[in-house]
């Protein structure tokens, strides 16, 4: 198992090595870029997928729409940086949003993203897995086995670390780049010197005729989906290289910049191309399809490296679960063990439950997952309204030097993010209405935990200045099932602990010459020690022992005692040999825990061969 | 959980209980004999279908080779009431071969039966399954199912005590006796009153061109498996009402009257009436609709007790097998817990043990265990081979009055027994040869069980007189997370038995100030302990814990004093609470398990809210 583990996960890391964990650009790109430009997969799609539902001549649309979308990515992109440099320790909308409004709007927009994140690895998951499928049909029928080979490989990167998984991603994600950036640049030459014809279902700004702002809008609001993965990298501005602010607004700004180009790219492509969605083929597949030739090589790496990156960008979602977990936990409203960090300093709970989310969500779509997106949005939609008008209050409690225009740039894009969020329950409520379900659950869950940690917390507080209370002395029980070397040592030890030593000994034989057996060997050999046998009409071991603990537990407290039960247990030399003893110890200590003032010790003999 | 518990299988029973669970010959009757009743849905039909393989005209060889198996019923019978009487206190073939011939041959004995236990259930099951499915066609499909239910029914009987299951068992058994005697007595009315034609395919004495003896032998051993329930009555003799072996003797005779009665009485009727088998219907069922007519009341009557009774016969498997195992557990070749009675004083481990194996078998075999007849029946008549050659030595050395009357019985039982196997290996090898796998692999384990109970009993021995080692005292090593409540109590237990108490720090926090917080805190309450602080670099707590133990265990040693290490810990006021706090006291123990001269133990601190 040890050696498994090492060879997957990779050798323990002292926690003083985090800063050879820390990110350049570079690989932070790598690392938390790929749900963002993976939507290049799909962005336009979802736009021209509205449209056409009206009619082909309606595609000249999706400019203005995408020109809108990159004006929404700006704002989000200006008002993120915003939030980098206020908050260099990791400002996701969770942290931003309990600081400056309050408590409640926090867990809301911590509850979506953590629900959004599990939505996020299974989408995407589903998409590279659908992306593969098309490039090898063979594979037709293992989506779900596929999916989550693809989401097993994704964890253990993310178990073995940061530094670790930047450098495996760093080859899908920049050729996925490099392959678009070649794709648009050859197309916008191919059309520059007449080799790619105009093929424009419609002209720029020609009438449409039975187009509405319902349907803009619902073109909109698609389209803006994929503008969720803005919000990884504000989060991990702690796993930067220093200076990691400055670091990680610059990483926001080129990411920024290569989506918005690649978006606008795609988008005036396909309607210059007049290409409308087919059923089985993606449009970034046609455009590529039309630039490149199809059957071309650079077409197969186009559609391969599309495949990895939609794959990837699950990992996002593995980059960012994991923080927000533990910042929830350090607040007490998610469980501890979501800030135990692991060998690598990974939070791997965190880490695992998001993969188990995520494996379970692909079993219950059964692998198809396209319509769990608009739900997706609203829970990005949602926390990014609450963080930037967090940050508006931010700026006007501060009123430093330039607020009003940072609180300009934030209060833009509060209010298209809280415009799609309206958008999505208008147009697409139908997939989103389990939000408000979940959301009050996981909100119940929360408080819940809380409560508990602030039960405990007070339960356990040291109020006023100890006093120490000294006992008289000792008690200890020893259980005795027959008489060997283990009771020899067990005795022994109970010796040197204890003022008063019991040996106590549950008899279950109906035979009345056997019954005594123990006892008397007992006596022959431990003349000086009490002796009480105790019969069993159960044959439980437990209940008499219980019994028989509160009867001297009562004399104990009489004469300021306190009260040890010993459970010698002998430890075979392999751990498979334990079945063939009954693990009558382990049982023991499960029903005694249940009395406070009894302490349970484990005496334990090794057996050499 | 405890009230479900108590639904199925009701209040727990004393030990001293027994005698009331103690069976009359009605209820043994119903309750073992299940097995072998249900044989004659089968076993006339698997004689015929080997001779078919010739032609119809040699189907009159079924009625000799009836009369033959009915000598080796008689003969077994016989055989086994002499074992009935000479081990009164339950001779199964594992008993009477071990006893008798050695060890070896007993463990084959016993081997060969536990795992045809198995297959008789996953058969029998089956066979049920397969005729409730004929009966109900729409439950096609779900065959694996049904067939998990019927054994997890019988199991929940079985785990609910002897006697409640044989009143259960009672009402088929007996419907299954009622209804094949009623059919028989009227099929040889209707003949002798002619109004049902003879319709034979040919004459007893024609001449069948092309047979042979290989046939003659290949359908007898068919036929022969159907009396492989004999062993179940003699392995329960202690579970009759007394004079028990008198009663077990007389159950066993009353069976194979009824037994030998219905076999010979359906082959009979089979040849009278001309049946030849087809595909979906069984030759019970054929003779039942010749007699009782197609579609009436007593047909679907017989039907109806037929799949009952299958279904059934898997409970003989229950009886019998945890018996077996406890025999074989109490000689150390199996592991002990197969000795614990249950709550109703069954052997649970054993039932359960039964009802998992049977059920994996079901499932590899995805219901269809027809193939599985030949190897089960060579895994009985091995034993049934050993154990009366076993009694035949046993009279040999005993030679008292009458013994070489006793003799040939058990040496016509063994040859015949002996014989059925050669035939079973020359003309069914290829259904048969797992067994020369299973055995070994079985046999194995056993001495490896054995072995390893040897060698601890060996080490545990006190081998001279007991001489006490007295320690000069003992240092307490108290865990500290936090200073708390549960760090006050755990210190005051520990003075109590400590002679040298130490608290022990493990700080894991990289940010010195905080790092020495935990100390300044406990050094202000508890000036007067010592206190040790331990860095952990790789966030892990037992592995600093376990170093520093071995520091100080030394040192004890060289002071001459036991070592404890007590893990404080709280339990909160509700189980599922336990999940939010780090359940480090659970890995402490299990890692410190592996110190012999460490004694570890818990304090228990009980949360009120």
């Amino acid at each position: 198992m040890q050696h498994i583990k090492r060879f997957f996960i990779g050798k323990p890391l002292k926690s003083s090595d985090e800063g050879g964990q820390q990110l350049s650009k570079v690989k932070a790109l790598a690392l938390l870029s790929s749900d963002a430009l993976s939507s290049v997969a799909y962005g336009t799609e979802q736009i021209v997928t509205v449209l056409i539902t009206l009619s082909a001549a309606a595609i000249w649309y999706s400019l203005p729409i995408a020109a809108f979308v990159l004006i929404l990515l700006t704002s989000l992109i200006l008002s993120y940086r915003q939030i980098i440099h206020a908050y260099p320790q990791g400002g996701g909308a969770y942290i931003v949003s309990s600081e400056n409004l309050g408590t409640y709007p926090g867990l809301i927009a911590g509850g979506s993203l953590l629900v959004d994140y599990m939505l996020t690895v299974a989408v995407s998951v589903s998409a590279g897995t659908e992306a593969i499928i098309s490039a090898v049909p063979a594979l037709y029928g293992n989506q779900v086995g596929i999916a989550i080979i693809i989401v097993v490989l994704i964890t253990a990167m993310n178990l073995r670390g940061l530094r670790d998984s930047a450098s495996l991603l760093m080859i899908p994600v920049y050729l996925f780049v490099v392959v678009i950036t070649i794709m648009i640049l050859t197309g916008l030459a191919k059309i520059s010197t007449g080799s790619l014809a105009f093929h424009a279902t419609s002209l720029v700004g020609a009438a449409v005729p039975g187009i509405t702002v319902g349907l803009i809008l619902r073109a909109f609001s698609s389209g803006s989906s994929s503008l969720t993965g803005v919000e990884a990298i504000s989060n991990a501005v702690p796993f930067f290289k220093k200076p990691k602010a400055k670091n990680a607004a610059a990483t926001l700004a080129i990411m920024g910049i290569i989506l918005g180009f690649f978006f606008a790219g795609v988008t005036y492509l396909n309607w210059y191309l007049g290409i409308t969605p087919k059923l089985k083929v993606t449009i970034l597949s046609q455009v590529g399809a039309a630039i490149f030739g199809h059957g071309s090589v650079m077409f197969y790496i186009l559609q391969f490296s599309t495949a990895l990156i939609l794959a990837l960008a699950a990992n996002t979602g593995f980059s960012a679960f994991p923080i927000l977990a533990y910042n929830l936990a350090k607040d007490k409203f998610m469980p501890h063990m979501y800030m135990d960090r692991g060998d690598r300093l990974g939070y791997s709970n965190g880490i695992l439950t998001l993969a188990l989310g995520s494996i379970v969500l692909i079993f219950i779509f059964n692998g198809s997952t396209e319509r769990l997106i608009p739900l997706y949005a609203t829970g990005v939609f949602v926390p990014f309204t609450l963080s930037q008008t967090g940050m508006i209050r931010k700026w006007w409690h501060e009123r430093s030097k330039g607020w009003i225009g940072r609180s300009l740039a934030n209060f833009v894009g509060a209010l298209i993010s809280f415009s799609i969020f309206i958008f999505l329950l208008m147009y697409h409520l139908g997939d989103v209405w389990p939000y408000f379900i979940i959301m009050p659950i996981v909100l119940l869950v929360f408080y819940k935990i809380h409560d508990h940690y602030h039960k405990v917390a007070a339960q356990l507080r040291l109020v006023e200045q100890v006093k120490f209370h000294d006992y008289a002395g000792s008690t200890v029980i020893v259980l005795v099932s027959n008489v060997t070397q283990v009771t020899v040592g067990a005795l022994n030890y109970a010796r040197s602990i204890g003022d008063y030593v019991i040996a106590m000994h549950v008899s279950m034989d109906e035979n009345p010459a056997k019954e005594h057996e123990t006892e008397s060997e007992f006596k022959k050999d431990f003349p000086d020690i009490r002796f009480v046998d105790i019969h069993s009409s159960y044959r439980s071991v437990s209940r008499p022992v219980l019994r028989f603990a509160e009867i001297i537990s009562k004399n104990a407290r009489n004469r300021n005692y306190t009260i040890t039960i010993l459970v010698p247990q002998f430890m075979p030399k392999k751990p498979w040999q334990n079945i063939l003893h009954n693990q009558t110890s382990f049982r023991l200590r499960a029903a005694l825990a249940s009395r406070e003032d009894i302490v349970v010790a484990t005496y334990s003999y090794h057996l050499k061969r």
